[in-house]
């Protein structure tokens, strides 16, 4: 890992591009560092635009040494995943605590994906295609405010499938933005397959003309090309500015420049493996200092850093791989079954469906507003459509599609993975704890989410089985452990839960692996103080079958509720609305997200909401 | 109104150009008439795109005389305002039973905007942007189910402001969708100003060829033109094709073709004075009388129909009004404020916003993500934006939008008005029952709609001069008759309720002008009951005093809740989960909007959903 020598680095090499490749790949080195230590993070994405904000920051922009230094310049990355290769150049530039190199993904360290509470991150991104709206916000914002300066914009090129962006385009260039250069990283690589291959972009030159930019195309790794363009850039005063920087993904290091054999490219959001990263680490530092050399300066002094070891869990349960499963065997069995997907086909579970089916296989890329809709014509006309994307995109991103759809009153499921506060290292843009509110208004969309692999082929099949109308199968995608079994002869009765244990004291009502798991624990906690707690699943999250709830509820006088979401509108809300129509009921306390969930490791996010098992045995020990 | 003669005038004239130039002013006529016994609808749109409608009807499109019928062409308008327009040309046709030219935005009749209840109608429209989308969805379903037909897709030109129009262009070209037509109805004003103006839409035709679609231009008004651009699309094979047909807006009656001098067009959304209804009556019933003189056709026989009475309420309130007021008189007095609003100027109540503070207003366009992401970089930049559309679409279209924001910390304000049941002539896609779930799973964002004009200025000023964080307020948009006042010394406390009338044998909650109204009438209707109901105005839709709500309460048996909105996760399922905290409370029951909302006029809507004063007494009585 290189530190110290940025400063000695930068003073001794005059040479403007010298010094820039120099610094692009001890930045990379320390990206490399970053991830590798947090377990995943983007490298990627972080690697292609390397060169481009490494030329912007160093040679470019004007930064404000004070707040209110005027004029100063402005960047940020739409885009927001290349995170981790933006902190490693300010760590370098020395405009962010060298400490935290070691904190990426960590609680008080550094988001998954930049969050404005980081020195120098401008916007919250991680949602894509809101970089030019931001912008031209912050522009209007200096006009009112008599400031001036640049705004330099990135953009990934798969984010340019989302509608917000066209749709940020003809306005700023109506309003003759020419503060506003944005350049596309144009990698070429989505998520894990070629953009191409997902959702073509056709001619991104002539489109962008079309909408009364300036644009501009050069090799987004060659410096002086990048210096010509953003020296012409700043000479157009009567309109805003598109660069198109043509980059390779994981640019940097030969073997994370490259798609695999099998077709996915294996370096858009994980760590590597130990081997890759030593290969990695050695093809960086011996660039480095060849030029080092060249430049007649010391070679890099790289620190030695133990890194955490990752004991993958045995045992664990997938619910999203048992999901794909499921899907497909019922595919096999209905042909108007199809699924559709939003450039996560990977973390979706639909690789088997896509390679089964491919032609009730449909990949619609970053555009979830045309995908939902998509699957609304479909539906109108006799087609099941199964639709996919993370919880967090899926129920926000296309809201009113979906509303409109409903009121169409045909039948869609739509599966939300990486639903709740887990996993927690990409941060609050990922970490979905409001989809339930979200699309909860909706009477007649019926919401469920399966606490194990056996509960995930239950809820699918009852969705497309059983459910005349819509359903929403909210998935939890981190393999867990579990600590708990349904009942042999359990099935799913809608409204109804299921006693996971039994005890007398209180009972608790959850759902999904991560809460029950974090409950079990915490009567194990209990049990030593004499505390003994009754355990029930409720896998419908707007379904409660007031009978059954009462019946289940009558021999305790306090009932705990506990939501892998806000508790604002998630289950626990219902479950005691449902219970104060009657007045003899047991207290309700209701546990959950109560506030912009954290970024960190799972198990420090967890206790910092206090909802780990240890902060729930206190909590309910309290309250007795 | 024109009734029995189409068939005759159909066989007997074998021109087709000029059996259309006789139909569609035929059409107009009657949607005219339609509108005129509606008291609302949109005859500018519905006029514009009249002649092309029915070219493609009687001309062009293969209809499906049964159900499956292979091939069959499909035709919507992704608009969908102007249904009338297609209502009446199908009544015209004898495709809809012609009893329903009476039912315009009536119960069980034509909805305000298409839904696909009514035969013919393919999708449901009124939220734009999503038609192409549908489309390329059906076109996929009888692909897979091997029908054939072509698809012809109707949209404004304001409407292509949305992101989702462009986000779904560039898919359909690159699936080789050349079964889908699109045709933009460019009649150059949105709403009541011109599209230029809103937001300029630059080079189309550069645009849409640059995402790979076969392009053409006409007079939309021409039938030997459109007749020659769709009989050329019919041979493009590899591709879809788009037409931006020149339309004028109100076309076929001269007043309703001009923005009159005030800068405004008037017909896009109400009804006509009788007046200009008359005016434009005669207009269209010479012109058509004529061409049927040419002919040798009789003249047309129109029937007299007596028009409802329409009296406009005295001494109403108009929160919407009340609300620009205050938002102007805050802007004198602080300069961070500004004003966005998405193509709903007068809507809003922001005229005198935009007239006295131009610099600190923002038209945006039907662009609701690019506006909340520009207010959310405002607001980073020390700006205090107050951001404003339909509450239906404010909290949806853009929810992630509003989210990141969110996640930013900044202040903002919302403002959404035609929120909740009423008005209901518009049908679902404007009634705005489920924007408190939509946004209200973010904890800190507060939510409150005010009852009256003092307390609307009340909950402006609360929202940008006390609370420190994000605020959406919620507004009634129809002018309301107030039967109940707030005490001369009302103020606003967080999460604290208000009496407006004291009662013994059971309480309710309620929020906004139109159910507390209804609630005042319910409770005289209760009186003559001997049954006496406290009634208590609760403006704060995600904040409850718990304490407060305990005391108010202590002496009853029975709270009643009343949303306007959807039951589910509205106000009275926070009130119930509130006092489900304690074991000893009222028993709660909760009213609000069950199901899908129905189209109706306003009266009979409130009845069909048993919110009406007659309804809710009888409810209430059945309870107790």
């Amino acid at each position: 890992m290189a530190a110290g020598q940025r400063g000695k680095i930068r003073n001794n090499i005059s040479d403007s591009l010298l010094l820039c490749k120099i610094l692009a790949d001890i930045f990379r080195i320390n990206t490399l560092y970053m991830i590798m230590a947090a377990g995943s993070g983007h490298i990627g994405s972080s690697f292609s635009a390397m060169d481009i904000i490494t030329w912007l920051w160093i040679q470019e922009m004007i930064l404000p040494n004070e707040k209110d230094k005027n004029p100063s310049d402005i960047y940020f990355s739409s885009k927001g995943h290349d995170a981790p290769g933006l902190y490693s150049l300010l760590i370098g530039l020395e405009k962010l605590d060298f400490e935290l190199i070691h904190k990426l993904r960590r609680l008080n360290g550094l988001p998954g994906h930049p969050d404005v509470g980081t020195p120098y991150m401008e916007m919250n991104a991680g949602p894509l295609g809101m970089g030019i709206s931001k912008a031209r916000g912050m522009a209007i914002a200096n006009r009112l405010n008599g400031k001036q300066g640049r705004f330099y914009v990135l953009t990934g090129d798969g984010e340019l499938q989302e509608g917000q962006f066209w749709e940020s385009l003809q306005p700023t260039a109506n309003g003759r933005f020419s503060e506003i250069t944005v350049i596309v990283d144009h990698n070429k690589i989505q998520s894990d397959i070629y953009v191409k291959d997902t959702s073509d972009l056709g001619d991104l030159e002539q489109k962008f003309r079309s909408f009364g930019w300036e644009v501009a195309r050069c090799d987004g790794h060659n410096f002086e090309e990048l210096k010509k363009v953003l020296a012409h850039f700043k000479t157009v005063k009567d309109r805003p500015q598109i660069l198109i920087a043509d980059t390779v993904k994981g640019k940097g290091v030969s073997l994370m420049e490259k798609i695999a054999e099998d077709g996915f490219y294996k370096f858009h959001s994980g760590a590597p493996s130990m081997e890759n990263y030593i290969a990695g680490l050695n093809e960086l530092t011996d660039r480095v200092n060849k030029l080092l050399l060249e430049a007649n300066q010391e070679p890099l002094k790289l620190e030695s850093v133990e890194m955490p070891s990752r004991v993958a869990p045995q045992n664990s349960q997938k619910l999203v791989a048992a999901y794909g499963d499921e899907l497909v065997k019922i595919a096999r069995e209905r042909k108007d079954v199809v699924a559709m997907d939003a450039d996560l086909v990977l973390d979706t579970g639909l690789i088997s469906f896509k390679n089964e089916f491919p032609n009730r296989y449909f990949e619609c890329g970053i555009a979830e507003q045309d995908m939902i809709s998509m699957a609304g014509g479909m539906a109108l006309k006799g087609i099941l459509p199964v639709v996919h994307s993370f919880a967090c995109f899926l129920t926000t991103r296309p809201n009113e599609q979906i509303y409109n759809n409903y009121s169409e009153r045909t039948k869609i499921i739509y599966a939300g993975s990486l639903a709740g506060l887990l996993p927690a290292p990409p941060g609050h843009s990922h970490q979905s704890v409001r989809d339930i509110s979200a699309i909860g208004g909706m009477p007649d969309m019926l919401m469920i989410q399966p606490s194990n692999e056996k509960e995930t082929r239950m809820a699918l099949r009852w969705a497309i089985e059983k459910n005349q109308k819509s359903s929403y199968i909210r998935l939890v995608s981190i393999p867990c452990e579990l600590n708990y079994k349904l009942p042999e002869n359990y099935f799913l009765e809608i409204g109804k839960g299921v006693f996971l244990s039994e005890g007398k004291d209180a009972a608790i009502m959850a759902y999904g692996p991560i809460m029950l798991s974090e409950v079990m624990k915490a009567k194990e906690i209990l049990l030593k103080k004499g505390i003994s707690l009754a355990i029930i699943n409720l896998p419908w999250l707007n379904r409660i079958d007031e009978k059954w709830l009462i019946e289940s509820l009558k021999n305790y006088e306090i009932l705990f509720t506990l939501d892998d979401h806000y508790v604002a509108m998630g289950q626990g809300a219902l479950i005691a609305a449902t219970l104060a129509k009657n007045q003899n009921h047991p207290k309700v306390i209701s546990f959950g997200v109560e506030e912009l969930p954290a970024c960190g490791q799972n198990n420090e996010v967890l206790k910092y909401h206090h909802l780990d098992a240890e902060s729930l045995a206190e909590r309910i020990e309290e309250s007795l």
